[in-house]
């Protein structure tokens, strides 16, 4: 499974039962969560989702509305009790918030929290299964998105026909990984009549709090899946830009650029109590998004 | 009206959609928040309390579970266009907290925040109508009480009484006082003919999280309304001693102890799904006790 799970989808101000923005990103067995504003671990029961399963946190930025849930979140963990250490992926400053509130409450966490202080656009988590790269967005402070991105999968092998040859098992890796098989009479079986291509790899690109930027699609360049902010509809975009914002009409863009497969919008301003027209506006330049719905799952 | 309405009711983690701890005190037409656990100005929405109206927040120490949701909700206050000032009386530390929170972020709030330093037991608000008297509890760090007493208001005078005499109306404000009035001829009629006596004042005693502690009935003599921690049940008072908490006999022998008339009990500990059983036991011991739920106002 490769699904983003939306904990909260309004912008600052938490409004109409619409909480500041977090996000689950579950691939395979491993659950990421981005961005914590206030109330993410209440969010994260009400849609049971255990807090013992996250081992990365990724910050964008630090507006509250996208961390002030990070310390209750960490400070929780420690009461239930967690030892596994939780690595957390946020702008310097973020380190020194965290130990101060810590210090002054004397709590001493009983896992170790590893801080990643975020500085350029780079690979910042490499596992064999994904990769996760920041990259900058333009928005009133120091602001990043994450790119993730699963690996391709080894080939697998095709059981019924290769019960038709006499191949060791120790040529199963080589199998798994393209090579063909040589048999003793010296005539080739071609691999792909012995394995099964593994799925093509998707991705997910988090595009965090951003202005409307040229230079984005070349970032996420062909993302499975495409989350845009749109905090206005498109007759605020002056609104929009005084504030490093994006409307509908310009996430629907930027996803149309960028070749997405799929845009998801979110971070909706508190002055719209319905969001369905964002959706309509999104659709008139780009025809797959969805709105990102508390506790709904969106496949990658 | 003079009341407690409960935002929060339960301890540090917040479990069965109960929440950190927070009250809201309406004492005439002020509105004044103590503690602001995570998640407190989502709790101020659902049950309709203005944040424009508060202008008092009395923060009881620094464990997270009762400050948590402080800065969400001053940055709030700031995006909703607050320009009147703002009382904050807490622990020093909070300020620093908070000037960090806003300096990262790259915000100055709208409005003016008059920090107070809680640093002894002292009256930190004094008007004409009440006044809030902070005490030192007993916890694992630094942590204080608020004793919130109403003023007598002046007599009211007997409309019906008083158009028997010929008092000249300059003189209202001594009759409200107390004064008799002596007539032209000598004669004096006794000021409680002509006035009618004021309510007896009331007071509510906020213990915060807190030890059983023998010294807290002496600085919370006869409160009206007494409320004080139940963070575990009787059997479990050798937890509550050693993480500084008190359980239901406990907070019931405080309340008997200090000749409170009514007792409100909350901080409910995680572990507890169901707690009337909390009140029970409270029963027992003090017969004039309520269990504090969320979004439930009780008079002083």
């Amino acid at each position: 499974m490769f699904g983003v799970t939306i904990l909260g989808n309004n912008s600052a101000l938490p409004a109409f039962d619409r909480h500041p923005t977090s996000q689950v990103v579950t691939i395979g067995n491993t659950i990421l969560l981005i961005d914590c504003g206030e109330g993410t671990q209440m969010q994260l029961s009400r849609y049971r989702i255990k807090r013992s399963k996250i081992n990365h946190i990724f910050i964008s930025h630090l507006h509250g509305d996208h961390y002030f849930g990070l310390i209750g979140l960490l400070t929780s963990m420690g009461l239930l009790g967690r030892e596994q250490p939780l690595h957390l992926y946020a702008p310097a400053a973020l380190k020194q918030i965290i130990d101060l509130q810590l210090a002054v409450a004397n709590v001493k966490l009983p896992y170790e929290l590893l801080f990643h202080s975020l500085n350029k656009e780079e690979i910042i988590v490499d596992t064999p299964g994904f990769s996760v790269t920041c990259f900058n967005t333009i928005h009133r402070i120091e602001c990043r998105g994450f790119f993730i991105k699963e690996k391709r999968k080894p080939r697998k092998i095709n059981k019924d026909v290769i019960a038709n040859y006499n191949i060791p098992t120790h040529y199963f890796d080589a199998l798994k990984e393209g090579k063909d098989f040589i048999q003793d009479d010296g005539t080739i079986v071609p691999n792909n009549e012995l394995t099964i291509e593994a799925p093509q790899p998707k991705s997910y690109a988090f595009c965090a709090d951003t202005i409307y930027d040229e230079e984005l699609p070349g970032k996420v360049n062909n993302a499975d899946l495409l989350y845009h902010e749109t905090t206005y509809l498109a007759d605020h975009e002056e609104k929009a830009v005084a504030r490093f914002h994006s409307t509908t009409i310009q996430a629907a863009t930027i996803a149309h650029k960028a070749f997405a497969k799929k845009l998801l919008i979110g971070h909706f301003s508190s002055k719209y109590e319905k969001v369905d027209c964002f959706l309509e506006e999104t659709a008139a330049v780009f025809n797959n998004a969805q709105l990102a719905i508390e506790g709904v799952t969106y496949l990658v």
